[in-house]
């Protein structure tokens, strides 16, 4: 069922190059050129659009106009970009994309800066929508910006802690990555004045399309074929307390919990990896992760076979869900 | 005549008491509590409410009611305190009001964050107003933001250039420093639902205090008694182009801009800013500086003149205006 609805659905493509075309017409200002010119680096790093194309999708389902949801979707774009490139100095990162990263480029000075100039703008082009809906639509994406930010404080909290559980795992990456999935969607469908049990529906489809996406990209980095600029394990490695290294503490008993500990200080890079997946199989962590991961994305796309869209939206929304889903980069 | 006026307004006081005693309600959330803590340090370091006020005192002249603009008036003060958590961490400054600055007390990563939910918050609070307003209070709000950012990165331009012509300085402190005391005077105006006359001209009055102001504080550096906290001549000790250093460049011969390039690499301090100073003297740089403040400072009280608000909010604002350009400190 769902891989024929995959072969029929064009409109996620359409979309997406639609996108990649209108929104070349958008951008900032020339001057004062140094400050631009550290947001044009990152802007030009193609990346996968897929918050901006969330946006038209959620209201083209809906009959909206995708015209009207243009400016809207650039700056959902900006503001994630936004993100990365302040997370980037947070996280000392060299590299975005195969670039060197803004801080990187130009200084930290100038990439805080430039960060901020872009967030500003990310309100401008998300307030360019008919005065009518500008309250919900600002309202929507405000708090969201508010959780995004949050979520990274929870990240960072979580570097020092040895004790953190799956709900507070689970409430930092629905703030740090979903919310803006699921925002994305709903101020679509608020452009195309959906009803709010719509909206709400939604939401929820981004929401937990976003959470399963994560929990997969936590799977992949252990369990995956090695990706493209990532290094199998590198996870286990930097003993980052994913929603893997989490199931596996709960689970362990007193002696497999000494030897996590144990684990975490092996400075042999390949043993501690296979040691840590042996000790995770022991304790059915993959078959856990993948259930718990298949129930997000179900409930997903059941969230969205709730709508009241018509059936070919859905089969597109749900192609753009495999996709994002699916993926193994 | 502005003396009276001084002996007779008491509206500033009383708008200024009635803002600390109602904005005390308004804040930030609890959790994640490293996050507001951080906010926090900052936002409880008392200033002196400025801008706050001046939205306040612009939505009272034009009779509109102040409760309805409590939630802006702090959103732009929130906005100014963001502004100085970044500020302070690409000027590596370890101080603020006397405190250590976000950043030297919290780290760099948890200042960038601070300073970023701190902006979100802005929007939140600029955008409680009535739905029919919220359009054209969010574009004013949203084209100065822009404009103070722009501000600070030509004024990090201006380290490494000698040829800052007059006019690009003033671009710089207008943008940096003045378009939000001119904006928070209009967003009040706006609240206020006054004429789009009284409105720009209210702008106009906001711009040019802003501009006197801060070529007033240039002068003061070099000419006023030493303030709390700051160094007599620190910004000629710094090279740092001010008005007064432009204006002097402007005007000197061949042999006089050796003797200011010569005088820019002296280690003794004390000479260095006796010998400056010498030579704006001979070159009228006081009386020009004098001319050219005192003359903003007018064109200021003129805009707030032309306008249709009655004359005891006249002179309210004008108090307000004499307090913020005749501060000594």
């Amino acid at each position: 069922m769902l891989e024929k609805n995959i072969l029929t659905a064009t409109n996620f493509e359409e979309i997406a190059s639609w996108y990649e075309q209108a929104s070349s017409q958008l951008g900032f200002p020339e001057k004062p050129q140094e400050l631009y010119e550290a947001v044009n680096h990152i802007m030009q790093m193609k990346g996968k659009r897929i918050r901006p194309v969330l946006l038209l999708m959620g209201c083209d389902a809906f009959g909206g106009n995708i015209e009207t949801a243009l400016a809207p979707a650039y700056g959902v774009e900006v503001f994630h970009n936004f993100t990365l490139v302040h997370d980037d100095i947070m996280d000392q990162a060299d590299k975005r994309r195969g670039l060197p990263t803004v801080h990187q480029k130009y200084g930290i000075n100038k990439a805080i800066l430039a960060g901020d100039v872009m967030m500003m703008f990310a309100y401008r082009f998300i307030s360019e929508v008919p005065t009518e809906i500008l309250k919900p639509v600002l309202s929507t994406f405000n708090r969201t910006a508010t959780e995004v930010m949050e979520g990274q404080q929870m990240d960072m909290n979580f570097e020092t802690r040895q004790d953190v559980s799956v709900e507070e795992y689970m409430k930092m990456i629905e703030y740090k990555t979903s919310v803006l999935l699921a925002a994305s969607l709903q101020i679509g469908t608020i452009i195309a004045q959906a009803s709010k049990t719509d909206q709400e529906l939604m939401y929820e489809f981004g929401l937990k399309l976003g959470l399963a996406f994560q929990i997969k990209d936590d799977y992949l980095d252990a369990y995956g074929d090695e990706r493209v600029g990532k290094v199998k394990g590198g996870d286990i490695i930097q003993n980052k307390k994913t929603f893997l290294a989490i199931t596996a503490r709960n689970t362990a008993n007193e002696q497999q919990k000494t030897l996590l500990d144990q684990l975490q200080q092996e400075k042999d890079t390949n043993r501690k990896v296979s040691e840590t997946l042996a000790l995770f199989n022991v304790l059915n962590v993959p078959e856990k992760t993948h259930a718990f991961m298949e129930k997000l994305y179900q409930e997903a796309l059941d969230a969205l076979q709730k709508t009241s869209m018509k059936e070919e939206k859905k089969a597109g929304l749900q192609h753009m869900a495999h996709l994002i889903y699916h993926r193994e980069y």
